[in-house]
């Protein structure tokens, strides 16, 4: 019979609202021949202010042993700014080796958008989890004085380009219009981009029928809002990943709809999925959050398991609740949850 | 008697003549006893290919003793990325020491954007323009192997952030909302992203007026397209900034109206002035190329130059005739100029 061990990690302010509503429909999505076991973990800021850990070599440890994690958000302005950032979320990105850091956008019909007319939108960006400016390298000298030096080293390997880069060619593949668009600087950052540029050229032959083009980050942003329906696939490093999808849910929803997956595709880890949008510590507990980010990123934590009606299942009851919520008064997050899980389960 | 010695760069594409309609309203909006001196180089592709040259140290020591630079556009298909980008436009930005790269936008009533319902936008990015990531440290090994390694370097120092982050805090004061954004990625990027945070804490205590704030640039491409309307300064990186200053000119009216200021403000050096738009070698040579963003370049350049009243003319003639295009047909770059120059004259 089917399992599902699966780590929970609530996290902080909106995130134990949200992952109970992901969980809730995670449980009434499930076939019943599909034993679902969860176990949560208490990271995020409170843990912090107790013990002083964010993520141990134990905890980690831990961590290894399930199927794949579910997170609601980590952070608090009790925190220092980075210290759970570097300390959690991206230690497990790269401790897991979550190089596949996939964020879909899909602006469904009657769902708000700043945009004027709106427009189509249905892309996913592929942004690379592992490299980048996001390593930590760097460092500072002469700390505090008028004299200090700091330094970000974005590290860019061929290995590592080039396994993010397959990954966004078959996913282009796969869908109907083959389109996939490589995003980056390389006009600026001349020894990354040439590096991405040269990998990006060489895994397209291997790839006839995927159309491809190459836009800078600058002009990227232009024609998410000027014209989202150009793209379908997204490649793109770590830091421009994560301007440009902040930017894709603003344009395709907003973020309260942003799902996302730290995959690794290899499966020798766990992967992770969350919602693009953080703790939100200014509505946390009122039961305002929407959940919707969580639970599609249930559906993305159930492809990647292999559970594709089920994802699906989750995906239409979703596009079917958006459409329906235009013009409604705003329900809770346990209200949204349950109406999620009805529709999955019906 | 006053006068101005221009060096004019009308570079590659849409330069020629974009500049050519920013001269002209140079010309009229100049009083009589102004006397104007252009002096017109060749800068870009087609020199690049006869000969080689990009920027050298001759051209650097003839363009010192202008009084300012106007620019069109560099860059053509037919050089490979990033050579003329590193070797004339970032070279001449470094060599120059233009810190501040000023970047205003403004939605004026009529100006087609792609928001939803009009908001109202008015704001100006302090773009940090000699380090950051565009410094050029990095480099390559095992280059075009399965190995290659290749790496960016962003180089932070407490003098170059301080006196950026003291030019915003000057353009905050003088303006009515008096409001600066501190724009970086501090929970990541946490070196830089200190010493930003620090100075800007640090220099804030001397502007007591100054209401200021901090955002991630993730989040701040978010507050673009939903609210806009939040920002009044903002002072940001090199590289955040090339790219929230793209997509702010996509929000207020496109990159057709956006100007910018390569600025050194200790005048050691003659500072530049260009549109954001890039050579649009697809719509070259057609007349097809909006001026106005050239022409707002040459009010900044005249403020900078002290020529206050001279620059809100052309201001003031830009807004009205966006105003009036609305819904009208387009007209050519001559046209627009023409009425450009008529309307400051007059
Ligand atoms: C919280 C932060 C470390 C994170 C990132 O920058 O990747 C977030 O912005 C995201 O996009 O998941
Ligand atoms: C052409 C390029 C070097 C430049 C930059 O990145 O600064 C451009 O995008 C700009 O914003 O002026």
């Amino acid at each position: 019979s089917r399992s599902i061990n699966l780590a929970v990690i609530p996290g902080d302010g909106i995130g134990q609202e949200v992952v109970a509503e992901g969980l809730k429909v995670l449980s009434a999505v499930l076939p019943q021949d599909v034993k679902l076991e969860t176990k949560e973990y208490d990271f995020g800021a409170k843990r912090y202010h107790a013990t002083g850990e964010t993520l141990t070599d134990a905890d980690l440890e831990q961590l290894k042993g399930h199927d794949a994690i579910l997170l609601g958000a980590i952070g608090d302005p009790s925190v220092p700014s980075g210290v759970l950032e570097r300390g959690f979320l991206l230690k497990l990105r790269f401790a897991f080796d979550h190089h596949v850091n996939l964020r879909p956008s899909k602006l469904l019909p009657g769902v708000a958008t700043p945009l004027a007319g709106q427009p189509e939108i249905d892309f996913v960006v592929v942004r690379e989890g592992t490299e980048g400016p996001y390593t930590g390298n760097g460092g500072t000298i002469r700390k505090g004085t008028a004299h200090e030096v700091a330094t970000e080293v974005s590290v860019n390997t061929a290995y590592g380009v080039e396994r993010v880069v397959r990954d966004a060619f078959e996913r282009a593949q796969a869908r109907p219009r083959k389109k996939l668009t490589l995003v980056h600087k390389n006009n600026v950052l001349t020894f990354a981009g040439h590096l991405w540029t040269n990998i990006f050229t060489k895994v397209a032959e291997e790839y006839p029928e995927v159309t491809t083009d190459y836009i800078h980050v600058d002009a990227a942003t232009i024609y998410l809002v000027t014209d989202p329906g150009r793209f379908d696939v997204i490649v793109t490093d770590n830091l421009f990943g994560d301007i440009i999808t902040d930017l894709a849910a603003a344009v395709s929803g907003g973020i309260g709809v942003a799902a996302s997956g730290n995959i690794n595709p290899s499966r020798a880890f766990p992967s992770m999925f969350e919602p693009v949008h953080g703790s939100a510590p200014d509505i946390a507990g009122q039961g305002k959050a929407d959940p919707t980010a969580t639970v599609l990123s249930v559906a993305l934590l159930l492809r990647h398991l292999g559970y594709e009606a089920e994802a699906d299942r989750i995906d239409t009851a979703v596009a079917a609740d958006l459409t329906e919520r235009a013009g409604k008064p705003a329900r809770s997050t346990s209200e949204i949850g349950d109406a999620l899980a009805v529709r999955v389960a019906g």
